[in-house]
């Protein structure tokens, strides 16, 4: 048992009341209506950081939600870590498929959380991964201190594109001047197999629109003779993929640097049944792109899924109307060198180039994400083994995930330093979805590696 | 001046307020929440209908919404007319389109109705129209009484199919005994072109779900190896025109009546300007079959039109998720001789068909409705022709519409009476449109036309 376990376990109960009460709070940065719930959970998460031990904690005001930062100097010849996480969280639509309300935290058991669960918006992503750091860092504040500096940057608009983070980093850079980044915002294999992200896709997002006439019409009336923009709208989204699955926007796999066999080989001796994966998810078939298991579909290929789609008479019956527009919101996930700017303007170009004369076409680019990547050779990482192995007693697997962390490029760019990504969570934890959850058992097991990580890390670089 | 003009010019106002009133109540028969107010809808008509001199006014219970029951026999030796019309309207979405409430009648000039227009939901579909044939009733019986006998049908589910009309009917039969129908639910060309509706599209509605996975996922974590419901949903919708947009659901277009070179240079000579089309629109083009003019596009064409779409996130703001489905509300105009049952089922198999394993795929029929063609010979066509001339003073142009009247080949099975479609709104109302409005001389010159049309129909089955 490290020095730090004992502290954890006699504290259990109100280390769990406290992320509770966090996850009452939604804030949701997508939805202007919850803009008071947002700003009052960067005040919550200050108050944790001065009572966990941080010196110097200011919610820090940017053009758009704050950004919450602390630190711990021990020395100025120490190593210095600085921990990032994000408060906010995403929207709980669609909220009729919540088994219960989503700002109303429970507990409950579940095949992979036989210990319990909280189910909750941001029980997983990000609120209950961040916090498991301020928790972590009371426990070494409360046994001895921490073996590195430690800076916290906890922000509020990491599900809306991490807009202004650029900018805080940016006025900030020797404030936030460290030489690792760490941080719990990704999952593990599974609840015994732990496992570090060393790979994120990128992300383009845009939202577009198609108009047609400049009111809704009878379509009897003007049926057959007027461009209706919600079939037009479909044919575009759907000549966007060929028929093996190809993405068709010219020049999108220009930059993609192929996987080596190797690395494909090694990919493929991760543990992985597709029957249980299709069983999972209730499908007959896995879908995606010629040439690529699924595993690899979701990780080292570039995609392009719309999120969303509106238009017309959504009401209940039945309305006979050529709408006057459609639109649709659609995400581009980028592997290494897809660069999101390039991205997005070349998808403009083809989207606008594909639509008929009959239409007009508008697409407005949302926030894009550079797709990243750190080697297992980082003492960092190195650290996450070690401290991964002495909780879990097995060894982690490296791996990269299909999802994105917009700002981490931007990180490397600004403060010149690798991030780590550690995170806890399962693929079953439907983050994004309804009825997300995060394990009770993941939560602690967390809070527990974390100080091992430090005391490896620091290991690792007096070495 | 007729000698029910005098009468009509000196009960304008009253005639005017009447209308106003009963375009207040929010009549919308696809929306459950407004029962009480289709019911209360019935029930004015009723009591209007025994004003204007009706006898055995009934409102007559179906498995749905009722329909409005009145009559005038003057002989059992006379030529019997039986007024169709429907009291319920289209939902007012999208809502925030609209200049003023939907439900708030106001009067406003425009450039096609120098006199004035009422913009109201139901404006001129179908409460203006109808409540004319209640007021042209009034007019004669006021000024010697109507030369043939007259029954009134006004029923308040047409909007979402005349659901129940069938049912009423067949029970009905010797009450609604009739030689001729007489409808105004249409429009004519312009406001000094008058114009006769000799036939209408038939229509399918159906409503489809993809389902792909059985819960929203993470886009980073899954897309790529997932089916997105929305892209498939998308692809789907879009293969269903081919690059000349023809419709490529397999037999659609079997039952297909060419219409004839002679009928179709006819149509050609029509007054039609294009440009003045898209200018009206907003289009920088039209739109449509591959060897069809805009004008037979929109009439003697059969058509696949999408009226609403719907799946995934559609909030503000980005939310990077794969839905679990999509869904779409698609609708078939159709010409003779298309059968709505058999398209309906060829459309259903076909769109299953074409869905990838990867999904599930539901269809759901809405409605339909025959598509219907009335002669220039019928003795009830000569009579709004010799009506209108005496009223605009000019011959009124026989014209096929895009639009349906779904009930109109019921009639004919079941009572053996063909319509006549006699129709005063203009194709610039916005029916089914946000600001749908009625001109107010529209209005007048239909009241003062229909009572020429009782005396010409009279005359003409004298002969």
């Amino acid at each position: 048992m490290s020095k730090y376990e004992s502290y954890i376990e006699s504290n259990k109960d109100q280390m769990l009341e406290e992320l509770i009460d966090l996850l009452k709070i939604p804030s949701i940065s997508a939805d202007p209506a919850y803009k008071g719930d947002v700003e009052k959970t960067a005040q919550v998460v200050a108050n944790h950081l001065i009572s966990a031990g941080a010196d110097n904690v200011t919610v820090e005001e940017t053009p758009g939600y704050p950004v919450v930062y602390g630190e711990k100097m021990v020395s100025p010849d120490a190593p210095t870590v600085l921990v990032y996480g994000h408060y906010d969280v995403q929207p709980p639509d669609p909220i009729e498929l919540w088994d219960s309300p989503p700002f109303e935290p429970v507990i409950k058991k579940t095949d992979l959380h036989p210990e319990g669960a909280i189910f909750a918006r941001g029980a997983c992503d990000d609120k209950g991964q961040f916090f498991m750091h301020v928790k972590a860092f009371e426990s070494m504040m409360q046994n001895g201190g921490s073996p590195v500096n430690v800076k916290f940057m906890i922000e509020g608009e990491e599900e809306v594109g991490s807009a202004n983070l650029g900018w805080y980093v940016a006025r900030n850079r020797e404030k936030l001047a460290c030489d690792v980044i760490l941080i719990s915002d990704t999952g593990m294999i599974g609840p015994d197999t732990p496992s570090i992200t060393t790979g994120l896709r990128g992300l383009s997002y845009v939202e577009v629109k198609v108009t047609g006439p400049n009111r809704d019409l009878h379509s009897g009336l003007y049926g057959g003779a007027v461009a209706n923009p919600i079939n037009i709208l479909s044919k575009m989204i759907g000549s966007l993929h060929d028929e093996n699955n190809h993405i068709t926007v010219e020049g999108f796999y220009d930059k993609v640097q192929d996987v080596s066999d190797e690395e494909r080989a090694g990919m493929a001796k991760a543990p992985f049944s597709e029957e249980a994966y299709k069983k999972a998810l209730d499908l007959s078939d896995t879908w995606g792109e010629k040439g690529y298991s699924t595993i690899e579909r979701a990780s080292i290929r570039p995609t392009l899924d719309v999120n969303g789609i509106w238009g017309g008479y959504t009401g209940e019956g039945a309305k006979t109307v050529i709408a006057s527009w459609a639109k649709a919101k659609i995400s581009m996930r980028l592997v290494p060198d897809q660069d999101p700017n390039e991205i997005t303007d070349i998808f403009l170009k083809h989207f606008t180039k594909i639509a008929p004369s009959s239409v007009k076409v508008e697409v407005t680019p949302h926030h894009g994400g550079e797709p990243y990547v750190t080697g297992i050779d980082h003492p960092g990482y190195r650290a996450a083994a070690t401290a991964m192995k002495a909780s879990f007693g097995k060894d982690a697997i490296p791996m990269r995930s299909g999802g994105s962390i917009p700002i981490l490029s931007l990180f490397e760019r600004e403060l010149g330093a690798k991030s780590i990504l550690m995170g806890f969570g399962l693929d079953s934890d439907a983050i994004h979805s309804p009825n997300e959850h995060y394990g009770v058992r993941n939560y602690f097991m967390g809070i527990k590696t974390i100080p091992l990580w430090f005391e490896a890390y620091a290991e690792e670089m007096k070495g």
